[in-house]
């Protein structure tokens, strides 16, 4: 077993709130381009670094989710939202390191997903989904208010890199390995494999003349 | 009282992943017509084919749901995925017998979502509403995901019957019929009903000049 | 503390009542403009009515919601549904009457919220966004539904004087005043604040230049 996620040692939490940084300020970016008040460009950020949380923790019944309880949670979203609404030309320039930190955040998220739905009783299998969830929920709900079909169905591979990560966490979680060996071999997967993915443009096969049908 | 669904017969299983299986497949030849990846297909499937029975369970409180707490929910939706990757010209070119089975799905889901929704303690208006969104959120999430307008909203009558077969379970187990008898009735009105308005194109009315508001 | 939320004086169910009532309108008259049809009607009328308080009561764990313990609070959105479905043109030259009485339904809204959330024990900070999702959150639902960005990102003032009439609120309730008194200085700012940005356009900042980031 793995230490209890919901005491996570210090250094998860920094992890944890600096994965929310980097995922709030690509739904910030999002509500910037949609010409979206600071209002939108809030909650954007917000539902971006926090949803995929939240629907995990629905989903397990882990209510109120963890961002709820520690209101800290709750700042950092609004700090990179007035960020990136101030000085989004800069950021937006910046995208391919925002990219970059995204996939790092994607890496950890899909880890503390999987281990914590496995915390609530879950089996591998479905834990491994959930793990993948908490990287790529966020992602979701932000296009889906953006009003946009979300990129994660179309652009480079997101969510398998996700998977792969949460499955070995399950992994690590089932053979009693410390959690910083569980962490660092299945957000490093994930991660690097999201980077080649950006790097070489691999992209998910698309169905053979799906226009067609 | 009906029989607990949580231990179900395993007719009602087969029936319940058979359900899903329709459901799925129509989740994901709307991802092949939008020309989404093999991910997004999945995604679609899996939303469409579990998404009716996750709402109600978030709503009910019944977490985690059944779905994550038995794999096997979970390949359902990921086969019939990978065969509309495949085979989806095939597919496409059968909607009307896919239109058909996702009828039956529909009064199985009515009737299934009602009685659990009762299980759970919801008085009988709310829980026939909680068959009715077992029916109907799948498809409403694929919709949501995929950038549509709800087909549901507009085209031929899809919720209503779904409504009505899940008050007959209502009714049914208020009377202490036996599970089958109220699974009959109630998903045989409600797919009669959906299969009668897509052979003769029955529409709900619609608002009066709407367009001119 | 104030008076528990779950049985709350009949004024008060008298009031929230109209609040979904006036929501569920506003829900309807959208879902006439895009053409849907009568179910469409009512399944947005509900959403936008209801849609709030479901999402806090997930977030917090209350589930099954109040709206779907009680089926009181299903009526309403039906009839507000149903009203909207017949008589939409004279609803629709009223629409500035239904701003209006949106406003006051959005100060009960975001006042309820808060202390349904604080007596679930969340901190004051998170159950001020609860009041403010409480208040917003059908809004989203409806428009995301309806195919269209949320126009809470867009328009004049309406989810800041909701976060504003929350705190006052958590802050009324931390202070120990009747709830008479908190829901109505609560309310009142909120109410006030948005039918001043209503007459006035008032409207959130938008990002310098968003369009050419």
């Amino acid at each position: 077993m793995s230490a209890p996620i919901n005491e996570p040692a210090a250094t998860l939490v920094v992890l944890d709130l600096a994965g929310i940084f980097v995922f709030a300020i690509s739904g910030a970016l999002v509500a910037v381009r949609k010409e979206l008040d600071v209002f939108g460009v809030l909650v954007l950020a917000g539902t971006t670094g926090l949803g995929g949380g939240f629907l995990r923790d629905v989903l397990i019944g882990a209510t109120p989710p963890a961002a709820l309880a520690d209101w800290r949670y709750l700042l950092v979203p609004v700090g990179a939202g007035l960020l990136t609404f101030w000085f989004h030309p800069a950021l937006g320039r910046m995208e391919r390191s925002v990219n970059v930190l995204d996939a790092f955040g994607l890496g950890l998220f899909c880890v503390t997903g999987a281990l914590k739905a496995l915390d609530y009783g879950l089996g591998p299998v479905p834990a491994a989904l959930m793990g993948m969830v908490t990287g790529i929920g966020g992602g979701m709900v932000r296009d889906v208010l953006a009003g946009r079909v979300p990129t994660i169905f179309r652009g480079e591979l997101y969510a398998t890199p996700a998977l792969a990560g949460a499955f070995l966490a399950v992994l690590g979680d089932h053979l009693d390995a410390p959690l910083f060996v569980t962490a660092a071999v299945g957000g490093g997967l994930c991660t690097v494999w999201r980077l080649l993915a950006i790097w070489r443009h691999w992209q998910a096969p698309v169905p053979t003349g799906s226009a067609s049908v």
